[in-house]
């Protein structure tokens, strides 16, 4: 062998030897869960489902890979982030982006007229992930819908109130839910003197107003967006409106802001309608009315919104966001089927629970509620007789897999595990006929006798609950 | 224009306006879930989760896709079936193909010495879907799994405990677990004095006993694997070997069936062990000790175990399955983490209930509590004000989406959902100050005045629960 074959042939054998060594890892922007984080993410989606259902919504899941051609053309420049599977001789197929548009192929196959649906579930981007910052490739949406031919803000008033409640219940901190109308956008955009085709440029624009000031963006839309000083003068008047739902409402009356202009004032009245109920749904102190609000989605039609959490240690930007789409089902049903829905940022949620919840040190991984110990030998079945007993009433137990754990081991276990009661079971307890019982939170010990346990336990452990 | 142009123009058009009209649809051997399968789904997943839990099981969770070197030499000739994502310049993906390799590699990955968790997740395989069968390219998987090194068979007989409790609670008819011993065939194969090569492909034939007759697998031992007919017979005596766990432990320490075999006499007695610990956990009448169960998959070690439902109505076969593996683990993990499991198929399962619930007419797709309904006009703020005032209360409410709902309208609604209440806000009764609540299942009607509303309406509530 040459000196060049040799090298390669060691390299190849390195290389592999390196291969073999190497630590699994998770694909790039995606990670596991924890026991400890899945406990978390439970509770979290409890609170969610519990407040979806009490609204009386139903839940449905599709596919996670849809046909590449359901997903093609409704996300703009964004597609490009979409996962494509392989062509192995079938369908091509895409992984789903978002719960919206196989919302909408859901409606469309299924025939629905109407539906009120949540859906929580995993979508997928090709995003730069900045992981610890909550932006993953993967992740999960929790969305809910009413997707039907209604009155004005009925719905779109209800998916406010079960964001907020949502947002309340999470307890995750203060939230302020951002209200606008795409009607306004537009009427904003004519008044101001700009050319229609330019909507979507200065919405882009005009939304970064929650992180710039205002200078920085002016001169965006002077520079980049050709807009004219004078049109700037006039965005600006509108996008400083910001304020208590009734008294801006009353100023934009007051003022004459919209007075002449048919749309503008036909949505005053629907804005009118829609703090009227939220007045009544005791939400409207969780609204600010806030014209810079511009969220980019080409399809919303109508009301807009944006959740942000104003804690000033949880600065995570929007945490929700949603608004009502009256066109989107219809691209894939033939007709007409309006829509409104929001769509639950949740890994920022877990984010902020995780923290809390393990700083609280309240959380744990297992629901056991007793541990069932031994003292002495060869009490293996004696253990899984008592354990099986316990799991027949419903009570969470667990014992060792060692023939002969020690005494360390056990209470240690018990200990790590947060479980709140610990059964002995001894060699001579066991020839007298009684077990002893020891809670770890309130320090007492019980004597039990064999043929009282269950009825005992049940009382003791109603008395020591879990933490969870 | 020639006429073949005119022609492929005319075809283009028309595949467009087809392309068009063309219904929406899932990717093959994928399918939607409807509210009422969710409805299904939730009260399978409840069940089995708290069966997990109950056994001191945490949760963990995977990304839905690997690198593909993670899944690559782990299913032999199944690999085929697995979905990979196309290379969009990044690294190479696939789909997870079962529950087990990414257990394997979270086990490693994190470096767990021991876990005891479920993972109840959709995997990925690019078979030859038979829908009606329950066959699906995406279905679930619901995994249950000790790793950690322990005496013997205490995990083991727990995982059967396990799977026996969760079967009966599912309340989908009568079950048998099949129990066999990997160390059981490998001393069948050798005593037979057919060559060890042969193992897999003598196990594959024995496999197939519970669909075909003995007659139909020994001519295929003799015509496709090249055993020889006194082979055979030595085989039959041994896949014939069925029944009660501690007759047929008898039986083969009676007859000396593995006398002289180290290997055999050693598994006898770890089946003696596992036998004592299920009698304990009283479980051992859900079991068969059956030496013509001879899983395919090449991991297992140890015990193995397949549950089938004996109804005859229900003949879908195999309803899970599981064993030991004591190698898998190891491959990423560098050190040996000894293993057992089971998984379970749980499509079959919601197909059985799906069908029973049905037909019992006991499900239904939401869960709402009471329906607030008008007579008259101009009540949608008040019913919102009462709706929201009951959410607060933690009771599920529902009220129309059309500003006035014609009664005929509101009363479908709420017997078409199974809504067991209905209360009637009527402008004069608002006046005098009370509402009228009717409930749908006692047939009862109650007057109640508008300001002690929440407190009867709990009572109510309590007095006609929702169905599910």
């Amino acid at each position: 062998l040459q000196n060049k074959e040799l090298d390669s042939v060691l390299n190849e054998v390195l290389e592999q030897r390196n291969e073999e060594r190497r630590k699994p890892k998770c694909p790039k922007g995606t990670r596991d869960m924890d026991p400890l984080q899945m406990a978390i993410r439970e509770k979290a989606f409890t609170i969610i489902k519990s407040v979806f259902k009490r609204h009386g919504a139903c839940e449905i899941d599709t596919p996670v890979f849809e046909l590449k051609e359901t997903l093609m053309g409704k996300y703009g420049e964004e597609s490009k982030l979409i996962y494509d599977l392989e062509d192995q001789g079938g369908e091509l197929l895409s992984l789903r982006y978002d719960l919206t548009v196989p919302f909408a192929r859901f409606v469309s196959m299924h025939n629905f007229e109407k539906i009120k649906r949540f859906h929580i579930a995993k979508v997928y981007r090709r995003d730069n992930p900045q992981m610890n910052k909550g932006r993953f490739r993967e992740f999960y949406q929790c969305d809910f819908d009413i997707a039907g031919t209604y009155s004005i803000m009925i719905p779109d008033s209800e998916v406010i109130k079960v964001l907020s409640e949502i947002l309340e219940q999470l307890e995750i901190g203060e939230f302020v839910i951002k209200l606008n109308h795409r009607k306004f956008l537009d009427a904003m955009v004519e008044l101001a003197g700009c050319e229609k085709r330019k909507f979507k440029a200065i919405c882009s624009s005009v939304d970064k107003l929650d992180k710039e000031p205002w200078e920085k963006v002016r001169e965006e839309l002077i520079m980049m967006k050709g807009l004219t000083p004078e049109m700037c003068d006039k965005l600006e008047k509108f996008v400083k409106l910001v304020g208590k739902p009734m008294e801006l409402l009353q100023k934009l009356k007051d003022e004459g802001i919209f007075a002449g202009h048919r749309e503008g004032e036909e949505t005053i009245k629907e804005m009118e309608t829609l703090f009227e109920y939220l007045q009544a749904m005791n939400c409207i102190d969780r609204v600010s009315f806030d014209f810079s609000l511009a969220r980019g989605l080409d399809y919303y039609t109508g009301l807009i919104y944006e959740a942000v959490l104003t804690d000033p240690n949880n600065r995570v930007g929007s945490i929700a966001g949603g608004g009502r789409y009256d066109g989107l089902v219809g691209m894939f049903a033939g007709k007409t089927i309006p829509a409104v829905g929001v769509s639950i940022g949740i890994e920022r949620v877990f984010a902020i629970l995780e923290e809390k919840l393990k700083k609280e040190n309240s959380v744990r991984s297992t629901e056991t509620q007793i541990y069932i110990a031994q003292i002495g030998k060869n009490l293996v079945a004696e253990r899984l007789r008592i354990c099986s007993e316990l799991w027949a009433i419903g009570i969470k137990a667990e014992t060792s897999y060692q023939d002969n754990p020690n005494n360390q081991r056990q209470m240690e276990y018990t200990l790590l595990n947060g479980i709140p009661l610990i059964l002995f079971l001894g060699e001579n307890e066991l020839k007298e006929g009684v077990v002893k019982v020891k809670s770890l939170s309130k320090k007492e010990e019980y004597v039990i006798k064999r043929d009282e346990l269950l009825q005992e336990i049940i009382q003791i452990v109603r008395d020591n609950p879990i933490l969870l």
